[in-house]
């Protein structure tokens, strides 16, 4: 095609797109990535064949567009929510979409959106900003303390002061690893409900690795609760793309108001429904990652070096003078870690023994040099 | 849960979903389904077997994140376009999402939304204007002929007088049935430019039925415009929900700014590359609904109906004094056709030749008790 020195600039995008650049960690070819919080653990083979075998059942039905509504996938969903949630929900509580990416974004263009406000206390999941931006809510950085963990007062202040129309809540905490108690989110959803009412998104995609529960026994008696989840980390299926929430069926309802007709099709709901049929192997992996979560926390505090709180399948480490050199330097050695732009911090993700292994050895060089340095 | 009574409207939704209904068509369970454009034919068997292959493959790394740019899709899907569309395009000017729904989405979320607007030609495919406001883009209503083809002085002179940023002209159209002319589409996109300048999006997801070609060869020097396609009717994959567009590579990278990262699934891209193996074979059924759909118009036309330009896999005919009443006594009959809204009109689609003379005997039963009544 001709118009070869034409650019993006040059055509009429929304203003505040103009600069801007793709969101997403680089996707390089190193020995060892531990960047993007991937389960390190490939499907079992039974499960991969009951996968095959679901959606060639499914293919032979594709030429009909999907169950609109994922009944059955929803149902599945809710029970395995009421089995390790510690709450009963049934498929009426339960939304499911293409990654949690999509529940939020259909989330943000039912309470959010022109005219509205969204708040989360960052660093967090950088998604719930740029999500944020994409359906035209206003965003409001709001305040954690220097361990990252909530400061509360000051959230609520926050809350008071902005007004916000959805607060988002990340439990545990991406990129910081923490789990935020009960009592806070708690105290966070009253501010809310004072100050607007608002919406309350609690993301829970990295539960399954905390040592605390699930907050989904506080969707009791409240309707402006969501819980959002993703089969992306505990079932091992971040290619899947599938991220649901649970909440009172009236958000459901209302979700379904800016949903794309037939958003997942056939083959997404027939792979889901497969994983779910091995909840059980699934989760013996999630037990192997924390164990390796909790040794890559001993190992690096061993070797000197400082961690927050940690309670995903991931770690944040430092402290750096210059975190960024230091992603560098560990890259060099053949392992990729995380710069979430956090100073002084870099996360790196539980992968297999072997892959902890190698990205020890390389953190413990680089401690080595650096005391040789100074 | 509790709160029983709550609903919808005690959320704090948007004003503008307060009262609203999700949009659908009605997925009832009738022996003849003939009211969404699928395609009646399933997948043959070897692809079947071939979509189990290439998802099993991709099931044994469903642990990591699916290429987040879908190069190999995108080379396939461009390769497809070069050889049926009539002009040579590469990956890089090719895009795909869930659907030309979320296709649709992203392009309003790059070129349209909050202080922005789009015209379609109504009536047409409904989901332009659902989306427009799903992004917050305001919907301009473009005139029609009484033929249901573009009036384009009209046409020119409502982009002149509303300086859109975003046209959509769909063609064949969905769901009077009509291609329109290169000229038109021409027309309209220097009016188009002259008035703002903005972005034309032209939607071809039935082109592949049209009796004229498609518009790619119109790409050529015009950075400003973009082809819209899908999977969902020609290739027979409604339910793998795989949208795509052809454009300059400018507009490819200005969807990377919101598209969620992501966004399409490693299972979906298997089982898309796997459909696009077996093109010629898909191809073929198009070529028996093309068929078909020209019997519809014939028999129609015998029963003493009349039908608009039929350039799709369906075919608009009336005319009722009462289409909905008519669209209810077909129902009776057991073919579930579709009430689109246009006064007068109904839409069939092209299903099997058993499902399409089901069809028309009930179509003619109709005529006769409607004859007698008069």
């Amino acid at each position: 095609m001709s118009f070869e020195s034409f650019g993006i600039e040059d055509l009429p995008i929304r203003d505040e797109l103009r600069g801007k650049s793709p969101y997403g960690a680089p996707q390089l070819d190193v020995p060892v990535r531990l960047n993007t919080n991937e389960n390190p653990y490939p499907l079992p083979e039974p499960l991969v064949e009951r996968i095959a075998e679901r959606v060639r059942e499914a293919a032979r039905a594709l030429n009909r567009y999907p169950d609109r509504d994922a009944v059955e996938l929803r149902t599945r969903l809710a029970e395995y929510l009421t089995r390790t949630g510690g709450h009963p929900v049934g498929a009426g509580n339960v939304w499911a979409a293409n990654g949690s990416n999509e529940v939020i974004q259909q989330l943000l263009q039912t309470f959010g959106g022109p005219g509205r406000s969204a708040i989360g206390f960052e660093p967090s999941y950088s998604m719930h900003a740029l999500i944020a931006r994409g359906t035209g809510t206003r965003w409001i950085t709001g305040p954690r303390d220097e361990d990252f963990t909530i400061d509360l007062p000051a959230a609520e202040k926050a809350i008071a002061e902005h007004r916000p129309d959805v607060v988002f809540v990340t439990t545990p905490n991406n990129p910081t690893g923490g789990a935020v108690p009960s009592e806070t989110v708690l105290a966070l959803y009253e501010a809310a409900q004072a100050a607007k009412p608002s919406m309350v998104i609690v993301d829970e995609a990295y539960v399954e690795f905390s040592h605390k529960g699930s907050l989904l026994p506080l969707l009791e008696g409240r309707p402006n609760l969501v819980i959002s989840r993703t089969m992306s980390k505990a079932f091992g299926a971040a290619g899947l793309r599938l991220g649901y929430f649970a909440a009172h069926p009236a958000v459901v309802d209302a979700v379904q108001l800016v949903r794309l007709p037939y958003h997942l099709s056939s083959i997404t709901q027939a792979t889901a429904l497969a994983a779910l049929e091995h909840t059980d192997t699934l989760l013996g992996y999630v037990e192997q990652l924390k164990s390796e979560r909790d040794r890559l926390v001993a190992e690096l505090r061993a070797a000197g070096y400082e961690v927050t709180e940690p309670d995903a399948n991931f770690v944040q480490f430092g402290r750096f003078a210059d975190s960024h050199a230091a992603w560098r330097k560990i890259l060099d050695r053949g392992v990729l870690v995380r710069d979430n732009g956090v100073p002084g911090w870099l996360r790196v993700t539980a992968g297999t023994p072997a892959e902890n292994d190698a990205f020890l050895d390389a953190i413990r060089e680089l401690k080595k040099e650096q005391e040789q340095s100074t």
